[in-house]
């Protein structure tokens, strides 16, 4: 706030905390002896950081830049949005009414699987990468598209392969994969929103779900019933009015078979609708959900079962099955290890929605940084007006902005790819890390991303209120990724579990996963004090080295990590384990934040110093920085606190943050274009790549 | 983040500073010196603040604490929800089209004028409170009816009555009171936002307004053209669809007029359409600025005038005249200062957005802690599962929420209570008073109330995101509060405006008006520096005591008022007054929002001390308490900063922050019954008074 006051008044700063006179001249001594074996910060850095016009901004080659972030699928991407283009009428119209919404969603999924011959269903197994690529790409042609996708081959058909045997695979990969059996994932009920989130908090505790099947011997069927109402299938996505499948969630109730008390939660592929006359079948009785904050494209509905009766072979028996005369087999031996199996395989979709999310941060924070290039709005006297991205409020609304979206793009990036690595060699460790990352990621950017596109709609005024420019659609669709798939608040409480698992692990020898083992060094360095030498460090080159970025992340997750262990620890004994979790929760959930945090700055860092291109270097790095200075500033009272950094150094960081955003501020249109996003596909009139005519569409939008 | 983890390593804080073993030495002398002269603080208030089950709740009398809250006009607002919970055919469905929406807006408009006897064009001059009471409720109807409410009478209506002269009342009043004659006020330009802007930034730059009156002596009428695409009139109100007149605002060009060089900006009465047919009148081109991100229940348009001719009369001309003969005349002797009233007149805009802002808040925060209290997850072992407003997490989302809603409560009454009597007394004082907290209450009110709509929506999950439960609409509809009536970033600088204009006056002696004179004393408090030793109290006593309070948010608000005024004097001699402006332009924000709170939290205690009933007054100052200390944790680095605390008062502010979070939760119930909104008001079914109808109206809403 105050970056460049202290220099006008010129007493150290000791000194000030010592009122009383005596109190002062001891604090001088220790000050003297203090810079005697310190010499003070050279201050030539902070001078050079002034930003004035003739310095030279970096340049940027878009082109090359693009050609690094684009990654390998960009191919398939770029077909996606041909084909829409191509298809006017299959583009979602500005207003549209929920039901014709959902028929149009329909015939744009159609279209992708049976006229542009994209077919994401083999991906989801053989190649996530690729299926996350296509799902991005969907989703920005009309997010509403991109979700019924993901639960008709992500969900639904994930569920088949990866829960079910062959012979499940064998008898619906061809429907589920051409769209003759759209289906719908069963697991959500009324009274327990999304069930993904029971594991986390209390593993003991995933009786949420209350649906439940019963085996009958006689005519070796289930029977699916729904016991109150409590239990209705709720937010079902396809169920409303496309789907003739459900894979649904229930317990197996043991009193119908034999040898097993208790079996816990399964899933069972229920047929709902009659595959000709598309009625819903005996028993299934089923409602709209009705109109939604976003997402009017997805017919979400509420299924109640009255004694549905399905073949015994329709449970998905990948995990545990039950054999013609009704005896119960798993291979995994209890119900929380079978849940925690089925959950897991379940994880895809986390991975799916953070890296969506970015896709939405980007379409928002091009066509908000655009618009702000392009606004013209007051001046010096007597001079041109000046574009609204050159006010300093606008740059600190958009730039830590626009460097978070790079953050992420490469954080999410990684993360496909150890989710496509653990997918093929079902590696222990990197399983562990993907969920953990999956969770704190996905928890992360989507919170991140829908703040973002509130800021991004309020930082283009008027015009960005206008529906054609679509921060308000963007925000709504995306608005329940936050939710879906697991709250955001209970995944990063399964993050600091993690944390807290690990951190056992090290005090008891053993050995960390890969995203978790810079704790192990950091953990050393936090059981001493800061080095109150390099607390004052002030200087450019110290803050813009990665190291002290890097470790200021760190030590801030091992300090929340060992205080909150400690924390845990006292709680417990009065409050018990639920009690004492509790009490920390705030605690736990920053904990949560900074560690993932600290791997997105550790993954960025990693991309800078990978970028072949120099120039695309530079810049990276750049923003980079920025976004590492940004998240310090940020939570600069821990770091006061605990004296990590002096005043001295904490203004010399907010005085960089700004600077830096300032410098971003400079190749912001080549950052944004380096998305390489086209105009069709952002479609807001004011986030043309071409500022000249962004007005001009606007007002014939209305019809000028 | 780690509050009570300090105790359990014991040295003292100082020690940790001086890493070699010489510094501790002298180090601990003065520690021992220092605690010699301030005994250390005593520890049993922070035992004494572990929550316990068994720790009397407070007891809240709703009846009580809601006829204090209610204030004089609720009986007309009682009048507005009966008469449309009495119409069902006139609430808005959850689904409409854009025109359907418009049409019933209208019914709306017109049912409330016309059958209700609702007439609010009366109060707009006469009785502001009542009118903005009427606003409140008709926005929780509908915000599009507030808005075309508010366009209609405070803008259309407001601009004859404020800036025309006897004449045009006259000519307009009952036209007007009866919806005869609908009308628009267009004032903002396609590339030049909400001109109310403009004053803030540069005094010089008015200029924005292209849009141009000629003079036309010969048949004694004004001409009014649209010089370019840029100067559309847009996002117009009332004009798409309904309305019949337009006040308009452009600039009088000199050329046609005798005696003066520069008229500047000058409004005019323009009939857009015929009052018969209803077609556009001949050179009046209209069109429809199309789907909004909300209130699409109001007809923005655009329109653009190509030589339209209206009579010299219809200049509304209290501040500016032309005579028959082309003479131009006015009271005032600049372009600015005519400007400047011009735009004063139409504060009463801010300050209703102010107070509906909070309207909105009050619904989102209703049915975000009904549904928290409601919705049980998880819990202790074999034990029944607890409310999701149990956790932490959840309760540090909602508290400090509800707690800042009762303080804008008080704070935006108060900006009612001076606006009204502004009106009254013309007082000069109170001008300046009324238009520098409207424009910061509406600034800091909207903002937080927009981040908050978020916060609930996500709050309550998936539930949340169904369109019955209204966050969607209620953040949609109130987004462009943010923007519209000035940019929350523009009038933000206003106030700090305001402010460096009081610290000059201060420092040349002079007098501050009423809401700003805690300047003079906290500013001789600032020049001295801190206290280090109530820097350490943190006893419960001490932290919860008003002064305390009320002298850190002062203490702040001067500290950055001072700091900015040496940066902006250092930054003009390099960059000029525009640059060094910019270049702190975030500082000026922050105190802006800083002076803000300090307002809104003197208000907040002063309503807690006048409260009559002991209960409500202890559950209110417990509420205050929290809205206190949770904002000073908020910013607890800046205070860190300056060692106006220190860190163990850090920990015990956040510490108590959690445990007063913990408290309202108690009473949350309570305290969102008192706001006395009916359940046919807030309407959401998971936001029902009686929880246990909340589940059963939800699903009966979806057909079971």
């Amino acid at each position: 706030m105050e970056s460049d006051e202290a220099n006008t008044t010129n007493r150290p700063a000791e000194v000030d905390r010592f009122p009383n006179r005596d109190h002062a001249i001891v604090a001088q001594r220790v000050q003297r002896l203090f810079l005697h074996l310190n010499p003070p910060p050279d201050f030539s850095d902070a001078v050079a950081l002034v930003p004035c016009a003739g310095r030279a901004k970096i340049d940027v080659n878009t082109d090359q830049l693009s050609k690094y972030m684009r990654g390998k699928y960009r191919d398939v991407q770029q077909r996606v949005y041909d084909y829409f283009n191509s298809r006017p009428e299959l583009q979602t119209p500005i207003e549209i009414s929920k039901d014709e919404h959902r028929e149009l969603c329909m015939r744009q999924l159609m279209g992708l699987v049976r006229e542009a011959g994209i077919k994401p269903f083999r991906y989801v197994v053989e190649d996530p990468a690729q299926y996350f690529a296509i799902l991005e790409a969907v989703g920005s042609v009309d997010m509403s598209l991109g979700i019924k996708m993901g639960v008709q081959y992500s969900l639904w058909g994930g569920s088949v392969l990866n829960l079910g045997t062959k012979k499940h695979r064998d008898k619906y990969f061809e429907g589920i994969d051409n769209m003759e059996y759209p289906g719908c994932f069963a697991m959500t009920e009324l009274h327990h929103g999304s069930f993904l989130a029971a594991l986390s908090v209390s593993r003991s505790n995933v009786q949420g779900i209350q649906t439940v099947a019963t085996f009958d011997p006689v005519k070796d069927e289930f029977i699916i019933d729904t016991p109150n109402d409590g239990a209705i299938k709720w937010w079902i996505g396809n169920a409303a009015v496309h789907g003739k499948f459900a894979t649904v969630f229930g317990l197996i109730l043991p009193n119908d078979i034999k040898g097993a008390s208790d079996m816990g939660v399964h899933a069972f592929i229920v047929p709902i609708r009659d595959m000709k006359t598309h009625i819903a079948l005996p028993g299934v009785e089923i409602h709209d959900c009705g109109h939604k904050v976003g997402l009017n494209g997805v017919d979400n509905g509420a299924l109640r079962f009255h004694s549905v009766r399905i073949p015994r072979d329709n449970l998905l028996n990948r995990f545990g099955d039950v054999s013609r005369d009704g005896k119960y087999t798993s291979s995994l031996p209890s119900i929380n290890k079978r849940f925690a199996a089925t959950l897991g395989e379940l994880v895809g979709g986390r991975v799916g929605l953070a890296y969506s999310s970015v896709g939405v941060l980007k379409i928002a924070v091009i066509i908000a940084v655009r618009y702000s290039l392009l606004r013209q709005q007051f001046g010096p006297p007597k001079q041109p007006e000046i574009s609204i991205l050159d006010y300093q409020s606008q740059q600190h609304k958009l730039m830590p902005m626009l460097a978070s979206t790079y953050a992420f793009h490469f954080a999410t990036l990684h993360l496909v790819n150890i989710y496509s690595e653990m997918k093929k060699t079902h590696d222990e460790q990197l399983v562990g890390d993907v969920h953990a990352l999956s969770a704190g990621l996905k928890a992360y950017v989507t919170s991140y991303t829908a703040k973002s596109l509130s800021i991004c709609r309020e930082a283009c005024g008027g015009h960005g209120y206008a529906a054609v420019n679509r921060f308000g659609s963007l925000r709504n669709d995306h608005d329940i990724f936050q939710t879906f798939e697991g709250d955001n608040t209970v995944l990063l409480q399964q993050v600091a579990g993690y944390l807290l698992k690990q951190y056992q692990e090290k005090f008891r020898g053993g050995t960390l996963t890969v995203t978790w083992n810079y704790l192990r060094d950091s953990m050393n360095s936090y059981l001493s004090q800061p080095n109150p030498v390099t607390a004052r460090w002030e200087g450019e080159d110290h803050l813009r080295d990665p190291k002290f970025q890097l470790d200021a992340f760190r030590y801030r997750t091992s300090r929340l990590l060992h205080s909150v262990a400690v924390r845990l620890r006292k709680h417990s004994k009065t409050l018990g384990s639920f009690g004492a979790w509790n009490r920390c929760l705030n605690h736990l959930l920053t904990l949560a934040e900074s560690h993932i945090e600290s791997v997105v700055l550790a993954k960025f860092i990693d991309a800078v110093r990978s970028c072949p291109d120099a120039s695309s270097r530079a810049a990276l790095k750049l923003v980079c920085d920025l976004y590492a200075l940004d998240r310090i500033w940020n939570d600069i009272g821990t770091y006061r606190n605990v004296d990590y950094v002096a005043p001295n150094k904490a203004k010399a960081i907010h005085k960089l943050t700004e600077y830096l955003s300032f410098q971003v501020k400079n190749v912001a249109k080549e950052l944004v274009d380096a998305f390489d996003l086209p105009d069709y596909v952002t479609r807001a009139p004011i986030g043309m790549q071409a500022a000249e005519e962004a007005y001009s569409q606007y007002t014939q939008y209305a019809g000028f």
